[in-house]
């Protein structure tokens, strides 16, 4: 059975919620948007689905909803932000200004962010840095899931890299993949709905392949392409904890309490200015000529481009509202009673 | 029936014939580095393998043997190298240093590498950069090889990214994969050598499966890993043609003369001062803390660290010397009779 909601709606019980768990009014805000955009854009896995693992977070104490997060210029391209042992989602809002501002002002510029625990949509960081005009990068870590090339225990976590590319008068070019065969979430869905994963996703704690959920949550996961997708989560996870020196996969795990609420992990992003990467500073010349690529991907029958899928939905969401299940929504209530 | 060199007598060769064909000292010298350089390390489809293309370039005056590459500072992070219709293994020369020094001010910075054409093997660019103590990205196109996710027909290059992550007292990480599901040079090397490609690597012209490597080269490449590879290959695409507008793929594609010779594109590169991603400056902290992760990955069985088979390899060449068939021997001798 289905409960609907309004995006409104949406928003509102993920802030209250948070707040009544002890987060400040600027932290409930900040993680309500991402849950709610994720929901708009038909995100499931990261929408209210999530909201459980923040609030156990904020119960057990373990995440300070009331972090303020601390900004700190460490190069003129690096703006560092220390989380503060607080959700992502905050840090990341006070860290995008100043970041934006360092990319137009270098060309390129980092956000590394540090004592963060990150549970949240990574295409949204990297839409908001492309809505600016910027072309993104967003690496985050999570805990040890994923078995690094040859191996059968987990070490990296799913380790997601974001990318965004700005269009002019369109919503960005946007994509968020997980280095593993699949998102984590995706994994826990499927124990919910009592469903086989597919073959590739997984490996038991003996590390033969399977196709159920709960073997696959307790064993490892499978990077995606292989050894080639094993080097991409190798990459993410240095440059989201390596660079930043936060908490790898390993780390984390080591941490972890099993209380199914988000990891202490690092995250890196990187801001361009197409403007100037360019003599003339002319980003229309430069964003034009991408246009005339992502025309040629649509020429082909069957094709469609990263993000067209959320952007669809962002369509059908306000009109038809957003279905979570009675259960998820009695979990959620269950919080505030 | 094999050729045995040493690698002295291959970075001659190469030389030699670059310089017979019109290329001069220092364009000869860059791209005979690298040549032997991907030989030292067993990289066989970057290596000799690669000289009659450049070869027939110079020979047809497609590619300028004599370019001086021109380096310009867009912005205080980005160092643009316009290659002036040259091999890009000069470009990159003259602009690692200004790279580098802007890295180290900034933090992080850009090079964005326009009208160059690009045969060589990325990873000697990371490592470069990665052995000045620097993380590193490279990423650079190709002509239209590749089809888009959901598509049949070439669209992006083979799109290779390579990373690059310093160590300190041994060789940098480094890794260098292209977004297709194999290397073109390694389907070249099957059609030469008459064996049949695995399945996955490509479609043929109609967009069915084929393991004739004929047939892929005339159809298409597949990219790695799915929906997921297809993303990153454009990815690749937008940052190394895009940012720096430079030549798509489909765009090289369409100057194509068939002349087997290396297409114009784009390149970009990107390198991070780790000193500059955590206060106080201390990188060797933060590159220690990478060798714990490093060490989890090796402390599994059957596992190896990215490059760890070309640093192998680079210890066994010097005593063992360069085997090449002495057909491609012949063809190389022959551009100089």
């Amino acid at each position: 059975m289905d409960v609907t909601l309004t995006l409104d709606e949406v928003r509102r019980l993920a802030t209250r919620t948070l707040i009544h768990l002890g987060a400040s009014q600027d932290n409930a805000d900040a993680v309500a948007d991402v849950i709610a955009t994720a929901e708009r854009d038909d995100c499931k896995s990261h929408g209210l689905f999530r909201l459980p693992g923040y609030c156990i977070a904020l119960r057990n104490r373990r995440v300070d909803g009331k972090a303020v997060p601390v900004v700190t210029e460490l190069a003129p391209g690096v703006v560092q932000v220390d989380a503060r042992g607080g959700f992502a989602p905050l840090a990341l809002n006070v860290g995008r200004a100043p970041l934006a501002a360092a990319a137009r002002r270098q060309g390129i510029a980092a956000m590394p962010v540090v004592d963060a625990y990150h549970f949240a949509a990574l295409w949204y960081e990297v839409e908001a840095l492309a809505e600016l005009g910027l072309v993104a990068f967003a690496f985050v870590n999570s805990r040890s899931y994923v078995a690094p090339a040859g191996g059968t225990k987990p070490l990296y976590g799913t380790n997601p890299m974001a990318f965004g590319w700005p269009r002019r008068g369109r919503p960005p070019l946007v994509f968020d993949q997980a280095s593993s065969a699949s998102a984590r979430g995706e994994i826990m869905l499927h124990k919910r709905d009592g469903k086989a994963i597919p073959q590739g996703w997984a490996i038991d704690r003996e590390g033969r392949p399977t196709i159920d959920p709960g073997e696959a949550l307790a064993g490892a996961q499978l990077p995606f392409g292989g050894y080639k997708g094993a080097a991409v989560a190798l990459m993410v996870e240095l440059m989201a904890s390596g660079l930043p020196h936060s908490h790898f996969g390993f780390e984390a795990a080591a941490e972890d309490t099993g209380d199914g609420g988000p990891a202490k992990g690092g995250e890196l992003l990187l801001a361009m200015d197409p403007a100037r990467f360019v003599p003339g500073g002319d980003a229309a010349a430069s964003l034009d000529h991408a246009e005339a690529l992502f025309g040629r991907v649509l020429a082909q029958d069957g094709t469609r481009l990263p993000s067209d899928r959320r952007i669809a939905a962002r369509q059908r969401t306000p009109r038809d509202g957003i279905r979570i299940p009675q259960r998820l929504h009695d979990d959620i209530l269950a919080f505030t009673k």
